[in-house]
């Protein structure tokens, strides 16, 4: 039976706005941006939104001890394995209104599609929010997702901190009290198939005038803490060949690192996104500065070698300060199992639109769930390939389509 | 009457320990630092307790509209114009337990040898705290001194906000109020000297094996902020060739900085101090950079042309963002009047003391009190040249030296 004629591109983008108003604002240029951490008040106040939505149409929720959020449609066959959809509900601080939350949205409204095209599938149908995937308060990002696959021990994050010193394992406990009224379930589970649909966040759908990415796989990616250690003086009066200036070193560091991340390909990534300096006043010269490294690659051999250099250039690079490098976050490059991005390929090319097989340039939940079942994620595309912004969009129309393709790709997964 | 041997080497180091106790910390590696920001809670306790020692010797306590703070010993004829002396109560945030507070301790024990040696000269001595003299706080540093002096108006920093964004009206507002019981004076004056005692904040003392600088002048300073402007966009997806990169281009506009500031004589002082970066997340290309430029010499030449590069500079470093700059602070490099160094030097030599003429690397309120008066600083040795830091350290014996030589000379002016 037909379910992508019960998709309503209508009550899809309503849901849409109504969530980019959590955490919603506006910024100097006029556009509606989202800043909804995770664990937040605002991320509590999105789930409950969600929830009501879940509740009407009769799914059952559930929450696991990393708050993953879980909205399930019954089987025909309640035993069998289910298929799983959905994405995360936190953004950037300086956020857009589609990344990560559509993938939900897009879940909810595939499932309600099937219920009002009176299919009934023989899997039970599952749509997840993962909790913290963006690593924007806490880092690193997909923690939900990396504890609910057992790439990581449940317990690996506690003592992180966000900016205000708030532990994850604090703000865990706060938001899951909050929570009390929900069902709980266990953490992990074996999924029959993992669905995630997103926007691109990337320039290729667009340029290249199609309406669905299937895509293949997730580059991979490395993240490092850098901190340089020096010593302060008075900027005044210490001659500068005899100081221990955190800030002249690291940035000798970061200029070794661009020469390292050379590409000429561009398909390097290489961020240096954030950096503090202590103790941050104009007249003393720097004692520590902390920066991040973001670095990615599809290719393992080049995000091995590359990667593995960065401590060792560092230390090249510096002339008075010490510096310790952290490997906070390590996610190899990952290939999808073949039959989810096929399930996408038959529909999207059923329905009509214009599809094409690209790997992800950003990481997703996706990339931890393929060791536990096969996994697959459609892409629609957004302007101009900006997300983790306020200007981030994505058409009502291209986000309809996305739906559609989603709704068909898992009724026919949970049929199988 | 001689008036060095009241000086008391222990009664001033106790002094010295009981403020340092407010504000204080220990650090990492056992030093004991202090970190009392202006206008603040520890600013105020650590004026009353200098109140609590002027008061039992009779001192008569006023406060001016910038909260600059005086303790006054009256003269025998109290029509004559005051011989002030003074210097700052406020720290760096990791700062020491000597820079500034010294100058207001040594000008107490001054006074106290001159009242128990049994002086009584001609005209009265005042000791002065100047408000916010390290910008630590609220940037720029000598406020105080720069409103008594006329050098700017008093309202010029009110908008200036500290970390919290508190504006530099409502902390002095609140910080006024606190002092409501305090006689008040009007901002200004016409003393007939001023003289300064600081700790060096540089090697050459220590290094020379002099007791005692003769400071002749202050090196100009110019400070500096500098905002570079990008856009955000996702650290795995967007081709580092379409980035507008603040950090990356903050990064080349120091670079280049630090080739104009280049400088084989190390005379020229150049400090990038504080960097921050927005949204400050590891996964996101930042979308704006801010930083602070600091930079000191003596020769005025060379202050204005440099200075006056900088701004080309970094517009020609940037190869994707845009940058503003904006110069905060410009002070000119100053020359003493020869009278005060006259004063010091002789009784420098009276003592028997080791001393040389320098002039001084840092910035001090005395700057901005030579247009108003004959004006003069003196130095004692600090260890390894050390300040704003926790492990800034004088000699209990080398603070006793500072302080009759400050003892004699005072009181020597005071009767001319």
């Amino acid at each position: 039976m037909p379910v992508a004629p019960a998709v309503n591109e209508t009550r899809q983008w309503t849901r849409l706005m109504a969530m980019a108003e959590i955490g919603g604002f506006t910024d100097a240029a006029g556009h509606k941006g989202v800043n909804r951490p995770c664990l937040s008040a605002e991320d509590r106040r999105a789930r409950r939104l969600l929830i009501s939505w879940a509740s009407e149409l009769g799914l059952s929720v559930s929450v696991d001890p990393l708050a993953n959020l879980f909205l399930r449609l019954e089987g025909t066959d309640p035993s069998a394995a289910p298929v799983l959809t959905g994405s995360h509900m936190d953004t950037q601080p300086n956020g857009g209104r589609f990344d990560g939350i559509w993938g939900v949205i897009a879940g909810l409204e595939a499932v309600q599609a099937i219920l009002e095209s009176g299919e009934r599938p023989k899997r039970p149908i599952e749509v997840v929010a993962w909790t913290n995937e963006e690593g924007g308060r806490f880092a690193p990002g997909c923690m939900g997702s990396m504890a609910w696959s057992g790439f990581k021990p449940a317990d690996t994050w506690d003592a992180v901190t966000d900016k205000d010193g708030i532990t994850w394992a604090d703000a865990l406990r706060e938001h899951l009290s909050a929570e009390a009224d929900l069902p709980r379930r266990p953490l992990g589970g074996k999924p029959f198939a993992y669905l995630e649909a997103h926007i691109e966040q990337g320039p290729r759908l667009e340029a290249e005038g199609k309406d669905i990415g299937i895509v293949t796989g997730i580059q991979g990616s490395r993240w490092f803490t850098v901190e340089v250690s020096g010593r302060t003086d008075h900027a005044g009066t210490t001659p500068l060949s005899l100081r221990k200036d955190a800030v002249q070193d690291a940035l000798r560091a970061i200029s070794a690192l661009n020469t390292l991340m050379h590409d000429p390909t561009d398909v390097l990534r290489f961020t240096v996104g954030s950096i503090k300096v202590w103790p941050d006043t104009s007249n003393s010269v720097a004692e520590r500065v902390r920066f991040t490294i973001d670095f990615r690659h599809p290719d393992n051999a080049v995000l091995q070698a590359r990667g593995d250099a960065i401590p060792g250039v560092i230390q090249a690079a510096l002339t008075a300060c010490t510096a310790s490098v952290t490997e906070r976050f390590h996610a190899l490059p990952s290939e999808f199992d073949p039959m989810v991005p096929a399930v996408v390929e038959h529909w999207a090319s059923a329905l009509g639109l214009r599809a094409m097989r690209m790997p992800s340039g950003a990481f997703h939940d996706a990339q931890f769930v393929v060791p536990v079942c096969p996994t697959g994620m459609l892409f629609v595309p957004c302007r101009a390939g900006v997300s983790h912004h306020p200007s981030e969009y994505a058409e009502p129309a291209a986000l309809a389509a996305g739906a559609r393709v989603l709704a068909e790709a898992l009724a026919d997964l949970a049929n199988r």
